[in-house]
């Protein structure tokens, strides 16, 4: 009964209109397990770093129930560093730097304590490497989820073809719907993603909220509004690691456990963004998302 | 028990991606009080015509329950004309003429059988003429919803905001809240517009649904997934037709009541987007309604 992530731990530099936060802990990695966290342990966390990474941040995902066994450290190497700027609004950004490190080199090996997980997270990251972890896993895993982007569609779209064919969720947001569709109608993207293999398909969209299509129906949940949004970084990996931590904790993958899961996402991505870094999830209270979990839920109930 | 809609009722041609449709009816009144008749008759509707408008669709909105005593006839003039194009995917769009006509000199004198309307739209439109609908209705109504655009708050914002204090209900899309009320955020847009007056904030988003705001809670409604929009225009004027018909059936204004009308309005709008002019909206039958009403209930159901 465990739970693995693999995404990237790693340093951002974010620039927004108001603030900039220097080389804060970020990655795909880090807000997915730590986000998974509050719903299921142990999470088997996949990634790679390098000697400037600090003990310390490891020693808390440790204690948070985060195994860092699959987490290699390179001596002599530096982590990976993504520098970026939002705009006001936070409808788009801009990338100044991308610094792959360790990240170049990365070939996972999964510790044998992994290679029984049942709930199988790759959040974004290369295709190539999201395949060999879902490979070295095979068929021990009850729900595999596949968060990925447009810059995956733009540089290894036949590779990430591949992964999507080997995936039970695939995660990605309206316009990465509409690239990888080739279609403008999310209705008619999500039918045709539905062809590609997934069986549900979730499409996040900020904001908006997030749908969830499949076979078995659509369902769509809104996104607590906020007054304040300090930096976006992370709410699509919260999002994917909550969803599937709540999943795990229930021991279910049916429709309405997958519902409810999304709820418990987008909770826990609209803490994720209150702050820079992990700093909103290291001052989260369960009461606190159970309190969001109703609100979003009471803006359901017709 | 009546219900009352000021609006346009005039003349489109409407250009998209794909087809054309020369002058063909449309106006806020048009659509507005179509969609109000498929949840209660009798509509009273306001609106002045030229002599070109023809008495068939005149004799179609009688046949519907929409009475037409109080829309005058200019003979010798010209019905209101609008021809607008839309982007391929209906992001926005350019008006490419605006014919006022009759309109430009519309001063209307309510018959005395709608002065007792109990629900009232003041569908999109010059604040003026909205001010002198509600005032010459008084303190008979239950309940009062007023649709404007960023138009009017470009070109007349302190009349328009004189009828903002004067309402119970307002409905705007989420570029006008931000811009009526200076806020980013529509958690705060809503918070500050809810102190210029109205009880009661709806914020239309298009294809991300719609979102009621009080003091009384928040409630937000997914929009139909469609396949395929062959042109957006009335969908605001039918939501809000929709809206106040079902409130007006339920002779409620509870937030329950209201949730359930905005359900029903984004029912209307998104079978209104199917096709050109009132076309959709005439072959629209009633069990249609409920069929999406309950798809819509579905995909909030947690």
């Amino acid at each position: 009964m465990s739970l693995l992530t693999v995404g990237t731990v790693a340093f951002d530099t974010i620039i927004t209109a108001t603030a900039k936060a220097e080389r804060v802990i970020g990655g795909a990695g880090s807000y997915s397990g730590w986000a998974a966290s509050f719903f299921h342990t142990p999470v088997n966390l996949v990634s790679i770093i390098g000697e400037d990474f600090p003990q310390e941040t490891i020693a808390e995902m440790e204690a948070r129930g985060i195994q860092t066994e699959g987490l290699e450290r390179v001596l002599g190497k530096k982590s990976f560093f993504w520098e970026g700027e939002y705009l006001a609004d936070f409808s788009s950004r801009t990338t100044h730097a991308t610094e792959l490190n360790v990240l170049a080199d990365f070939d996972p090996q999964l510790p044998e304590s992994y290679l029984s997980s049942e709930y199988v997270l790759l959040a974004n990251l290369t295709p190539a490497i999201q395949k060999s972890v879902l490979t070295q896993i095979g068929s021990s895993s009850k729900l595999t989820v596949l968060d990925t982007m447009n810059f995956w569609m733009d540089t290894a779209l036949d590779e990430l073809l591949e992964v999507i064919g080997m995936v039970d969720v695939l995660t990605i947001n309206d316009e990465e719907a509409r690239q990888l569709s080739g279609k403008h109608s999310l209705m008619e993207a999500a039918t045709k993603i539905l062809t590609m293999g997934p069986k549900y398909l979730i499409i996040k969209k900020g904001e908006h909220g997030a749908m969830l299509f499949s076979n078995d129906g659509i369902f769509s949940c809104p996104a607590i509004p906020l007054a304040k949004v300090e930096d976006p970084t992370g709410a699509g990996d919260c999002f994917a690691g909550a969803f599937l931590g709540y999943i795990a904790k229930q021991q279910s993958t049916d429709f309405d456990t997958l519902k409810k899961a999304i709820v418990y996402g987008s909770v826990v991505a609209s803490y994720c963004v209150e702050e820079f870094s992990l700093d909103r999830l290291k001052s989260l209270e369960w009461s606190d998302v159970e309190a969001r979990y109703e609100m979003l839920v009471g803006m359901m109930t017709v």
